[in-house]
This record gives C-alpha cells, structure tokens and sequence, in this order.
C-alpha cells in the first residue's frame, strides 16, 4: 500500500490561519468560524511560523488562568511545528502522529503551507485502502479474477 | 471482523469525571492533570449527565468571552450525551463517530460509566485488527497454511 499525502489525504485545501499577533479570543472565534480545531500561524511572508489547536487553548490559557483577549498566539503557539510533505506516507505520517500525540499537522511544500491533515482524515484514508486490500486478498484466494 | 467496545477498545480504564458544579477553569486544569481532552460529567449519584471536552471549552467558554473561573460545567456540558455500551461493535461505533464528529464517547454499563473511548482508539483497534485480516487472507491465498 501506498499513499501519500498528496492527493490522497489532502486536495485543495483552504488554509486556516492567523497571525501571530492575534489573540487566543480571535482564535477560538475562527475556530468556530471555520469549524476547525487548529490554525496555523503565519508571518507576514505566510511563512510558517507555528500552530494553535483547541487543546492549546485548553492549557495554555484556560488551565493556566491567562485572559484570552490579551493573550496573543504568539505566547501560546507551538514553535516550529512538526511539517508533512505531499510526497509523505500517509502511514508513515499515521505513525508519526500516533507516536507523538499529535492530531494536526501542517503539510508545506517548497515552503508555503498547502493544507492540514488531521489524524481522522489520515485514518479514515488508511482504513479505505486497508478495506480496498483485503476484498483484494479475498477476491484472489476464492478466484473472482 | 467483530470487535466490542469491551474488552478490544477499553479495558480497565480509570473514569475521568467532574461534578456539574465544577468550573470551566476547573475543568481545564484537570483535563492537563490527566492528560485528557473529555471529562464526564456525573450527578450525586454517579449517573452521567453530560461531557465536556476542549472542544466545548474552546467554542462554548473562550469563543464567547465567558470567564472560565465562574463558568460552571452545567452551563456548557453536552447534556445527555450519545453513549456506547460496552457490547457495541467497535465499527459501528467508528461510524457513529465519523458521521456525527464526536472524539469521544463515555461507555456506560448499567447505569454507570465504566470508560470513555476516543475516536483515536477506536481507529487504532480497527486498523490493526484489519491488518491481521489482510495477513490472514493473504496467507490463504499463497498457501502458508
């Protein structure tokens, strides 16, 4: 089995993202907006420069008591985030993002970002193909072909 | 493939709960405490009444401008929340939670909450248990066995 990124898990995609000059408040507001869990953050050559998901906010100003609508994403953001090519694996980036927790990643090509592949997209592509390969294996063991 | 809610997805899984009475604020520390991103929700008699995941507190208490510290739970839970037995098929639980875009779902036995499965465990289980199908009949089909 092979897929990759692109096309198999993300095609024209719309990218969500914010400065990081924004607040936690802005955020959460276009998260609701654009009914999404992540956002990545942007400098002003939409370069990127990091992410914000839900569980960000969750701990990073919620638990921690800030004022979302004083706290800029800068403050919160995870740096330099984790990327995915569209030439990755969509297995290899299954692993990856079980391994270390992750739900979201941004996948940037020639350094611009081009989409964001969630975990459940990612397994939802895999179970798809893993579903493909078995009526294969079957149809070829009882001799449909 | 028949896979059940218990024992293939959740075994002997400690309950991650708050009173309905608990704060936003409260809610947040304690899903970092326990590194979660769900609480179920039980009244007095440990009967669950509704959940609260980052989601919600993303889109119910930051979104809106509430402040966590006075927020209770009871004001932004999901009251009477959709629930897995634990004999449910592990499949028919995914598409339930692909369709209706839950990442969580508290199992109840009995009247009582016995553990919460992610949508992340749920694909895990699948996936491997899919796996083992595609070695099975590929082993069929090349005459290993």
């Amino acid at each position: 089995m092979h897929l990759t990124i692109v096309p198999d898990v993300v095609r024209n995609q719309s990218i969500v993202d914010l400065p990081a000059s924004a607040t936690a408040l802005q955020a959460a507001q276009f998260m609701v907006d654009r009914d999404t869990a992540a956002v990545v953050i942007l400098d002003s050559s939409r370069r990127l420069i990091g992410i914000v998901t839900e569980r960000d906010l969750t701990r990073r100003v919620l638990a921690q008591g800030r004022d979302p609508a004083t706290t800029p994403l800068e403050a919160i953001m995870t740096r330099n985030p984790d990327t995915l090519s569209p030439q990755d694996s969509a297995l290899d980036a299954l692993e990856l993002m079980n391994v270390r927790r992750y739900r979201h990643l941004p996948v940037v090509d020639d350094g611009k970002v081009v989409g964001m592949v969630s975990i459940r997209d990612l397994y939802a592509t895999v179970k798809a193909k893993l579903e493909e390969d078995i009526r294969e294996a079957e149809a070829f063991a009882f001799g449909d072909r």
